[in-house]
């Protein structure tokens, strides 16, 4: 027997989980061996060390993609261990200063690289991570990648290789609330500024064009990257890769998301926590502003977003000549359940918008 | 209620799907869709159909990348629609022709693209693929990639990948008993002699340095790699992904394994074929010969083939300096529940042993 918990979160995550990287075999352990919540760490957090062990053998025998790779797993394993595990912050904050470190040992290994900055802006230190395609002629263009909730920087990483491949340079970054940042700030209502501090940085690095730049958010990371854009005219494409429109049915919400919102806003309490989110969240006059051109995912059976919520992002967009939606009647919460079509295809989107190669 | 069979194909090939290419969100989808042995063929082929409608309207839109991609998920679907679907020779034919036809779609917009070759031999004609890394300095190491039982030349993408990442040359074919060459030639005792056929045929090409050159096979295609190193002293470095020395256990196999190693030997009732068999798949007296570096993966959890099996392997080669038995314990058949560490390490073997880059 599987605790409700285990059983939601297997329901909910199974498929993204190996789309973001986790291997089946490590998917069907887990599902064979964790029966109740308290396992759901530990089983993760122990491959993690076990591919951190892995990764170090891996570089002392000078296999340096294999080194990557391998660091990568096990900070995805540590990822998946604390993502949803917001009844434990203390755990949950380990869990994820061990992702943080894992990825930072992987990231001088990843063909190419992904080169770390660490950003001074209002007083925080932005954390982000910019990759550059080989061979490239000239600058390339620059896709900048939010994660959402609980998805962050690392998360990225397989998306990033998509847009690699098509000759764009990527930058993700952690904003108020997430992963790293988390540590520093809280969710705040002004995710657009922290945005646009990167996308000035990005302006005075060589290998980049921010003439030719696009943004991507997933899930919660939607509504950051539509509200970046509606600030930013800088971007001329903007993915919503699931749409969040506002937190107006966060008391209607699912744990452990409900309880996950709180956590990220610094509250302890998901009832405390309401009114800011439903305030601090919200796109009512800012989706109106984007001038650059909008591709909207959203899945037809997604069960954390309400419909209500592309409709009014649609409508807000209505003025705006450029607009894609895409909804994939059998998509699940993000079109995680084909994240083999659909995110080659949010990267050719954007290939096509920022002048890159498909 | 799911049948026996359709619960042995699961246990047996759950991972190792999804290791291939087949993702997630289908596997699941199958698993709850596919409950009945007749269902399972006309799901995969469906999905096959929908994902070459998919990968032509990327052709139609330019979108190269993605149409590579979307063709080998057709592909793949049509793999594993038929891989023992040995008690209905027409379906599978079928299957195993639209499979060919869908990666032939597929190789040239692969990056790097697949060359095919047709390459008469004895009166056959040979099918394989060709693919050389980019932006190599002078010729590539390369790798010659041997499928199994139903595991064929469309089944080693993502292992080519890993291949070409690391500067090397790869290129499988079809031997007898094989994908395409079944429908020319069945199972028999000289699958070395097709393989030194290619090697004549890479040696004449000025991208490759035959110099360097490996060889990998998968499951019966351990058994074929290792005959083919024998028999070609050009073979340096030689991997049986999967040991298999001999069919001595013939008559105890399970099904539908039995039933398909008769198919490709030619035999419509297993019982005829257990004499042929256990004469023609035989390393005695061959895998003494090999004086390249062999590397052998073995499952500790390998259900199919025993472990008397090693034991005949390495006492074959106890003679030969460079050889080495890599036995995860929790690995099941191939190691497929591990497919994402020991790829990338039989990989980074043959980089280092044919002086490719790790």
């Amino acid at each position: 027997m599987v605790d409700a918990i285990v059983e939601r979160v297997w329901k909910a995550a199974s498929i993204r989980m190996v789309g973001d990287g986790i291997s089946a075999g490590d998917l069907f352990a887990a599902q064979r061996e964790v029966n109740r919540w308290e396992q759901w760490y530990p089983f993760w957090a122990k491959r993690g060390d076990e591919y951190e062990a892995l990764g170090r053998e891996a570089v002392a025998r000078g296999r340096r993609l294999s080194a990557g790779e391998l660091f990568w797993q096990a900070c995805m394993a540590y990822h998946y261990a604390q993502f949803v595990w917001f009844h434990d912050p203390p755990t949950r904050d380990a869990g994820q200063r061990r992702k943080v470190e894992l990825y930072r040992e992987a990231a001088p290994f990843f063909d190419p690289p992904a080169e770390r900055f660490d950003l001074p802006f209002d007083g925080f230190t932005i954390p982000g991570y910019l990759r550059v395609p080989r061979g490239g002629a000239g600058r390339a263009p620059v896709v900048v990648l939010l994660g959402g909730l609980e998805s962050t920087k690392e998360e990225s990483y397989l998306f990033e290789n998509l847009c690699l491949r098509r000759g764009m340079a990527t930058c993700a970054f952690d904003g108020p609330g997430q992963g790293e940042m988390y540590f520093q700030v809280k969710l705040r209502g002004d995710f657009n500024r922290f945005t646009s501090a990167v996308v000035d940085w990005l302006a005075t690095r060589p290998e980049v064009d921010t003439g030719r730049l696009g943004v991507l958010g997933r899930s919660l990371g939607g509504f950051y990257a539509v509200q970046s854009a509606a600030h930013d005219p800088r971007f001329t494409a903007c993915v919503a890769w699931g749409v969040l429109y506002d937190l107006s049915y966060y008391d209607d919400m699912h744990e452990p998301t409900r309880s996950g919102f709180a956590f990220v806003a610094g509250y302890d309490d998901p009832a405390k926590a309401s009114s800011y989110l439903k305030q601090t969240v919200n796109l009512a006059g800012q989706a109106e502003r984007v001038r650059g051109a909008v591709y909207a995912l959203h899945g037809g059976q997604d069960d954390l977003i309400p419909p209500a919520q592309v409709d009014r992002l649609r409508e807000a967009l209505r003025q705006n000549p450029d607009v894609i939606f895409d909804m994939p009647r059998d998509g699940d919460h993000c079109c995680h359940n084909l994240y083999h079509v659909v995110r080659p295809r949010m990267a050719d989107w954007l290939a096509e918008r920022l002048g890159a190669r498909v």
